[in-house]
């Protein structure tokens, strides 16, 4: 999406290649709102690197540079044995599987390059078609994106206020976004309309990325805290709610996102406000069949006991909020239950949540 | 209540007076969670100089600092003519009404004390009046927290996990506080539970002095994001929650709070977990008919837009979160419909909010 630089608006992916240099070029994400600066990575094992320490960071996005990281690694051999290539190939593999390890986004992305470049012939060949498939991953995450923007834009209309909870936005992917793409098309439509972004504490991807992101791109917007947004529902301030989401169960409709989301499903409900969860069909999880086993990561102490920013001079700092002999509970995600939900935006349409799974054939789910 | 000083467990009040040095003794408040200091004001101008300055914050503590800065500055008066002195005590009274001129706790405190001197014969008397008017209305501050903590202490069963909202604390009035009484009582009466203090953003009173109380109280406890309430409260991990107030409409029941209240009344409702509030009965106004009628203060954005704390050094600094470029809104309160309160914990017992106006001759209420 657009970024202005000095004055000038210009377009940049997250995550992109460079063939004449053999780089993959990141928007270097740990400096954002703070400073843009896109960063060209050598070769597969700095990738795996900047996937570790979370220069890049959202499915989407670690996903592609994942693809391009396999890619990269194959272009960075030198020889004509097949044998010795995909030996070659299966370190890479591990070297960008391991960066992390949890993750299923970079793996499913290096599965699909591995089998694509496994017809050619020969290295040269092979190393063709793993940039060709890494390419082709990299412009089907565009283009889911894009899509489900093209179904949720018109639920945004002229002069409403849209809540969004910390950030499904271009950053987390190539391009576009998830909870962003309905905002980002309907601006392309010439909607006007105001966004509220939840701070969504406590790593504050709200205020820092979401709102980087929509000023970017010129959309009005207010960052809150996250304890505001029921008092603007409650004097009518808010019409509508999007959030993205980590995994939505396909047996059941319910979804797991970023801690607080749940809190804001619930004042929606109470209030009347629809709200909608913006998801590719990746992150469809078609086997878990209660929303409650979905695990719930407790994350460390420190992210709640302070906060991340920078002082007077710009320079980055933690400072600690919190009274000094105090422990804190952290968990990272909630799941807000189908019941909840008025529809999910996926790239082939707006479903019920209790649609997904008798439409589970059009949204690449199992047979049964 | 206690501070634990080097080992060594003492007990303050956050607001008392040394008579022989007529100094008004006060928690520097500014300084906590991560300095305790008491500090004595030596004249009526530094007291008021106090107030303006946050050295001391809350109705109840901001009350009984003006009475007694008013006694001090009585206490300042040299000479015999009662003409003079009372000049002087107009004097006084204007400049400590000043440091906070919305605030009506003030105000209401130092009438008191005035009305009380007023009976003396000559300087000497009304001197010695003022300073016993003004312990009087911190012992009644006392009086009024542990009485409404001895009726709220039964709420606390053995093995309770409570969730409160900001802090209505011993530091917010002379002791003991609003929200935090009855956990003091339960926790006296010998009885073990656990809280969750909301960290409250933007300015994070929960996880700084709230947490700060019941850590020197010995009061297991953890602090939470204000994202992560409704997660508990879904896991089943909360079953009471109390809060303070800013104001309580005696016609209605609707109370306001700190921004963020109303988020976790909806929330207690949806998963039905008793909400309290606790108050003083100075708290009720009993004008005002209609909740929405509540002017909710808009605050500075800075305060969303970024952190204060401390750095690894130890040294108080404020840092930025937000996109650089991005707006905030901020209300400071919001309105919690009588409709989404259990009770009120007052004083004189246990209300359900619709009770009051009809008790009303019992609360301190008009005749009409």
């Amino acid at each position: 999406m657009n970024v202005s630089l000095r004055g000038k608006t210009r377009h940049f992916r997250t995550v992109s290649f460079d063939a004449g240099k053999n780089a993959v070029r990141l928007i270097e994400q740990r400096l954002l709102p703070h400073e843009f600066r896109v960063v060209d990575v050598p070769d597969h094992r700095a990738t795996a690197a900047a996937i570790r320490d979370m220069v890049v960071r959202g499915a989407g996005a670690i996903g592609a540079t994942a693809a391009y990281g396999l890619a990269q690694g194959a272009r960075e051999f030198r020889g004509d044995s097949t044998a010795r290539f995909e030996r070659h190939m299966d370190r890479v593999f591990a070297t960008l599987k391991e960066a992390r390890p949890t993750a299923v986004d970079p793996v499913n992305a290096m599965l699909g390059v591995r089998a694509a470049m496994g017809v050619g012939d020969g290295v040269r060949s092979r190393q063709e078609l793993a940039l060709r498939a890494a390419e082709a991953f990299a412009e089907d995450d565009v283009r889911h994106c894009s899509e489900l923007g093209a179904h949720g834009a018109p639920l945004i209309r002229e002069g409403m206020r849209v809540l969004t909870h910390c950030n499904a936005g271009w950053l987390a992917f190539v391009d576009v976004g998830t909870a962003t793409a309905p905002l980002y098309a309907a601006q392309a439509e010439g909607r006007r309309f105001h966004v509220f972004c939840d701070e969504t504490r406590p790593r504050c991807q709200g205020a820092s990325l979401t709102a980087w992101e929509l000023a970017q791109q010129g959309i009005p917007h207010h960052v809150i805290a996250d304890n505001a947004a029921g008092h603007l529902m409650q004097r009518g301030e808010i019409d509508l709610v999007i959030v993205g989401s980590d995994r939505v169960l396909g047996r059941t409709g319910d979804v797991a996102n970023k801690i607080g989301t749940y809190t804001k499903a619930v004042l929606a409900r109470h209030h009347g406000i629809p709200f909608y969860v913006a998801i590719p069909l990746s992150t469809i999880d078609w086997n878990l069949e209660r929303g409650v086993d979905i695990p719930i990561e407790e994350r460390a102490e420190s992210e709640v006991l302070g906060a991340w920013g920078v002082d007077r001079r710009g320079k980055r700092v933690q400072v600690r909020v919190a009274n000094p002999g105090s422990a804190a509970r952290n968990p990272g995600f909630d799941v807000t239950p189908a019941a909840l939900v008025t529809g999910i935006i996926t790239p082939v349409g707006i479903l019920r949540p209790g649609e997904l799974w008798r439409r589970r054939a059009k949204l690449g789910g199992p047979a049964r």
